[in-house]
């Protein structure tokens, strides 16, 4: 584990409880010194950990912020050139195109677990974050499987489900469902504000709950979003011209029925794809389809949940 | 009380736990049937509650939703021409606007109380819904302060905490903090149910927060938001300009600081409002600058908690 803040703590310590051998470094000397008071076997010669991988075969899971990733990835390159490689940033295509850059001999399967609080740092972390969260272990031409195998097996062990997709079509997903709502969130936020102790006053519902994430440390939320820059784009100009076409139709004709029946109607097909009656799966990792199979699965809001030798179990709605 | 859904029927169930004689009026039979069921003093003749309301002088509540309120202010112009009258729609210049042309002789004050739940109808209703909510009871320059005055004691009597302001204050500020939010939610669940099963199977705290309220009956949404409709295009604008601001940083710089940046400390200026330490004040409505005095604590995010004879007790941050 390179990084041992929320997530990389988090997941040494899913890791260790599941009975792995598993060890961290980070440059960070505080998580250093917790993570050791806790009995975690933790340095901060990031070198020496990559070295130790390399020799014991190890999968690395790279857990630091989108702006470490280079830096590390070099590392990576020079000290654990063919090990087995992941990561846990909530991107995926700039991620493959650093590993591609500076780790090119690396056996990597990117992933996302897709669970955080607003707290960071070794402290924050538990070892059940991820306990039924979604873990995206993306897929791509080249994604050697039995590499893919050894993230899903991870991700099993912290009590999550894998989600097997594209990095493109996870970057384009995540901008819609988690980085379009920040930027909104934002947005609210600042109009709010210009309201002043009155809006502070009168707020209710709908501002508490349209505004929620803007309390997210500014830092995570701009590794996020601007690390998504390409698929974040297209999204936001999707949003734009929603709240434009509302603009123009209550300044013209005085209504908003279009912008409002179709975001209930969203909302009800969003809750209907969710409690879909989904049925059971098995993916054969040896099979010549297994890509194939697995890029099905994801595209269709399917899940992995087991895993025995080669063959997943999972569900699809 | 003119109108027994959720709103009338919980005023009308809060003015009887508080020792008021109160009747209600409905053209719903099924509102009628279910509050005399429950013991209450209800009926379908409007048009009767009105004249029983004119002869004793008492205070006529509309809660009838926007649309119907020309029709009801007509019959009160009619039938209760000089009555003491309140209203307790969520925007207030364009039911004043309606007053003043149809019940110009009633002694009106116009009042938002500003709790509500997603269902409807009698059923839905508690004597409890304003307990703690804010109570907007409107102040202009002809508003008779002995009709302002019953408003206060009504929703101070309903648990309630007033707050004085001018119509066209209250339409601006909860044009921010609560239509904005609506019509935000709305364009987000739209973007986000382009995603398919896969959105539906990824999307978690962010988006479900920033959906919410996309979930409430879209005639109701329609309904503020559309009456609300000069006040709400300014603040749309001020949405769309700040999302186009982000949409040209991201697409030129890559950077996102300035939105994401404004958004957490705007969010964290109106904490500080909320959590400010208040003041006591002391407000006579014998007072000659009784009028401005109400204005300068609504206008501050100041509230009305309490009234003896003519004098109101509250305070301000």
């Amino acid at each position: 584990m390179i990084g041992l803040g929320l997530i990389g703590g988090s997941v040494l310590r899913a890791a260790s409880a599941a009975g792995r051998t598993a060890w961290g470094a980070t440059r960070s000397t505080v998580d250093v010194e917790a993570a050791v008071a806790d009995g975690y076997d933790a340095t901060i010669d990031v070198v020496a950990a990559l070295r130790r991988a390399g020799e014991r075969d190890a999968l690395v899971v790279l857990a630091v912020p989108l702006p470490a990733v280079d830096d590390v990835l070099a590392l990576v390159g020079e000290h654990a050139p063919g090990c087995l490689l992941t990561d846990v940033t909530s991107v995926k295509l700039p991620v493959l195109d650093a590993v591609r850059r500076l780790a090119p001999r690396a056996r990597y399967c990117g992933g996302h677990p897709m669970a955080g609080t607003a707290r960071s740092g070794w402290a924050a972390g538990t070892p059940t974050l991820f306990s039924g969260a979604a873990w995206v272990a993306c897929v791509e031409e080249d994604t050697e499987l039995g590499a893919w195998r050894e993230v899903a097996a991870l991700a099993l062990d912290a009590g999550a489900h894998v989600v097997p997709l594209r990095a493109a079509a996870h970057d384009e997903v995540v901008a819609r469902i988690s980085h379009l709502p920040h930027l909104l969130a934002a947005v609210l936020a600042s109009v709010g504000a210009y309201g002043g102790p009155l809006a502070a006053a009168l707020a209710a519902g709908s501002f508490a709950d349209g505004t929620r994430v803007a309390g997210t440390r500014p830092e995570l939320v701009r590794a996020m979003t601007e690390g998504n820059r390409a698929a974040l784009l297209p999204v936001l100009d999707e949003a734009l011209g929603k709240l434009g076409a509302a603009r123009g139709s209550l300044a013209s004709t005085g209504g908003l029925a279009a912008t409002i029946d179709a975001g209930h109607e969203g909302l009800q097909r969003l809750d209907k794809h969710r409690t879909a009656p989904r049925t059971g799966v098995r993916v054969d990792l040896g099979a010549p389809d297994a890509r194939d199979g697995l890029l099905a699965l994801g595209e269709r809001g399917g899940r992995i949940t087991g895993l025995d030798g080669d063959v997943l179990t999972g569900e699809v709605g």
